[in-house]
């Protein structure tokens, strides 16, 4: 005999009112119509994917410790990746002229770096606790961050990072800063040495903890960004990285480089959010990476992407010749130095969630900046991702996009 | 010119006071000496890994669609393995004589079962909400919800399950009863098919939301188990399942199957937590699964701990003949329909962490079982694991446990 169903009395916790839905997936299924450029989305070109590499290894791994692979392991992560992350960041600061030493025991190997940003909101964050982010800011942090409870609050930003007049005007019981220092997701923009240098000292001398996320830090086209923030001061940082852009994000591994003061309990946050990261992706990767493979192959990358963004740079000037002259009346945009994204600017008076539809009308879309501030909006920004379409493509979308502009301009 | 680095403020968030490291994995690391015959871990027999297949399948995934496996996904998971999940467990219900239509859209896919448990508690769990538990019931559970710290509350329990009594005195405004009813961690204990059709209407009558963990009911020896609690009403419970466990934890699979009431609030909660389980993990699972692997591929797991409880059970009522005719002076247990773990009961008057350090030098070691406890626990109690060690290895075992007991008695 069954029970009569009735009611049940599902009551949701205070935070899951303030979660909503990434706005941006939601722009980008609007976009996923077929025949359409894309220049929204943050995937990495596929292109990329070591897959004969990754074959090999899943092979070599199930044969030779099966064991290991499959089996339920420690929360802290795989010990020889954990070997690699310190040794290799350790050396990458070097080369940036910074000394690093990092022992394996601060490395936690995440499920991507998102989950580095759930764990540390998870252990710093009490509700109306305040947390800085920059402006604009990933999307992804703050909603790691909102079900945990914070007052976000947006620190001023120029083209060089962060203010840090208006940085130390709010970092007053502020928990930690979160920024992402380079080639930032979404405007593209790369702290410089001397605002690092600064907003080190400055976060020292108000004791202010920094969260780094480094996602994209491998992906420079010319010269490598300046050394790391954590590098800097590693008792003051949390840094989280990622192989989701040298390797794949289908295999969603990251890492979490965090110092005595706060491992232990990441730990433990991320033992009860999912016992440890999955053994077989986190020797898979090992496996690659074994013999400096990152060293061969992340060129690679760089070359492509920095092909692509070439072919946006020189069809957004082919397509938009007053942007110097009369910006106002045109689309503006910045260079990036790196990653994956642009970040461009309308018109005087136009609104980048209002030119989307039409912009898809013409096949081509991006993905309006408004929804990446945690302060107030700039309606005119745009993101646009250079990496996932072909350079034919590229020149395609952007005249799709110009003659978008100008009709609206017209109307 | 690098900054005096100063005190750093890390401020934890109130809920890290109260999260603790597993007492569990703290006792296993004491346990874990070369030799010593162990019946603590919760590890599946690595002699279950279907490692052959996976190697055909993570070969043919990325063979077939490399960019699927690597790339980006949807955070509800992939949508073969979703419609497998859903069908899978229709058709489970079918055979248990209930009903249980499941549309994919209300299947998710996790980084393990674990995260299901994590996930649940960020959107149902305010500070001081009530959540009932068995008595004892699975730590990894209470682990997952202290973050968002709630009041835990026990709830009696017999060998059928709960005690509805104490259950309908305990549940007033409790967000959700939390019940794993099948071959439970840490007891072995199965809920009667009486037990289930009573719980069902009583929580159907108070409205009271049921979480359901299901991790081990696919390793049922003789019978199957009767049907979940979820498939008598849908709409009033949240069923969490695991892949670790007919397959292998170190894929970290796992799955959730949640009314239209809470779905769309966990989809939001697991984007924010890791974006979405890794791809190329559900890709591969979702390929070995095909054509009824399952099927042929888990009886050989039922036969394999069949064979380990019997001998357990034979090495038990060996060494302890007097258990039936004199439970007080005597080790006591159950006899386990199905999954990994027996519940046995010391003498009155011993306690199990004191045991423990004396078993280990004998050369055994088992799982205390009052840390299982949310309430007052039995001290007498402890946890046995017949799946990891061989059945000579639980011959010797119990041999060496039955000489701790019995020294311990003497003293």
């Amino acid at each position: 005999m069954s029970p009569t169903p009735t009611a049940t009395q599902w009551t949701l916790a205070h935070r899951a009112a303030k979660m909503n839905p990434s706005v941006i997936r939601e722009i980008l299924k609007v976009t996923e119509r077929p025949g359409i450029i894309s220049f929204a989305g943050g995937l990495p070109s596929p292109q990329t994917f070591p897959v004969a590499d990754f074959e090999e290894a899943c092979a070599k791994v199930l044969r030779d410790d099966p064991q290991g692979a499959l089996q339920y392991a420690a929360s802290e992560g795989y010990g020889p990746l954990r070997e690699m992350v310190a040794a290799s960041l350790g050396a990458q600061a070097r080369a940036q002229g910074q000394r690093w030493d990092i022992n394996p025991n601060q490395v936690m190997i995440t499920t991507g770096s998102q989950q580095g940003l759930d764990l540390v909101a998870k252990i710093l964050l009490d509700e109306g606790s305040r947390v800085l982010v920059e402006s604009p800011t990933y999307l992804g942090a703050v909603m790691a961050f909102t079900p945990m409870e914070p007052e976000v609050v947006s620190v001023e930003s120029d083209d060089e990072g962060l203010d840090l007049a208006d940085l130390r005007a709010k970092a007053k019981d502020a928990r930690f800063l979160y920024v992402l220092p380079n080639f930032q997701n979404p405007t593209g923009r790369t702290m410089s040495e001397a605002r690092r240098a600064a907003l080190s000292a400055t976060a020292a001398e108000l004791g202010l903890p920094i969260m780094e996320d480094n996602p994209y830090g491998d992906l420079w086209f010319d010269t490598p960004p300046p050394a790391p923030l954590t590098a800097r001061n590693p008792d003051g940082g949390i840094y989280l990285g990622s192989f989701s852009k040298v390797l794949a994000p289908g295999l969603r591994m990251g890492f979490i480089v965090a110092p005595a003061a706060v491992y232990p309990k990441l730990l433990q946050a991320k033992q009860a959010a999912d016992l440890h990261s999955p053994s077989f992706n986190q020797r898979m990767i090992a496996e690659v990476m074994k013999d400096g493979f990152l060293d061969r192959h992340v060129p690679t990358i760089r070359a492509l992407y920095k092909a692509q963004r070439d072919a946006m740079l020189e069809a957004l000037a082919q397509h938009f010749p007053d942007a110097k002259t009369n910006p106002e009346q045109s689309l503006t945009w910045n260079t990036p130095a790196g990653g994956m994204f642009l970040w461009a600017r309308l018109p005087a008076g136009m609104n980048a969630v209002n030119l989307l539809p039409h912009a898809v009308d013409k096949g081509v879309a991006f993905v309006p900046g408004a929804p990446f501030y945690a302060g107030h909006p700039d309606e005119r920004s745009m993101r646009l991702s250079f990496v996932t379409p072909s350079v034919a493509e590229i020149h395609r979308g952007v005249a799709a996009l110009a003659a978008a502009i100008k009709e609206q301009q017209a109307a």
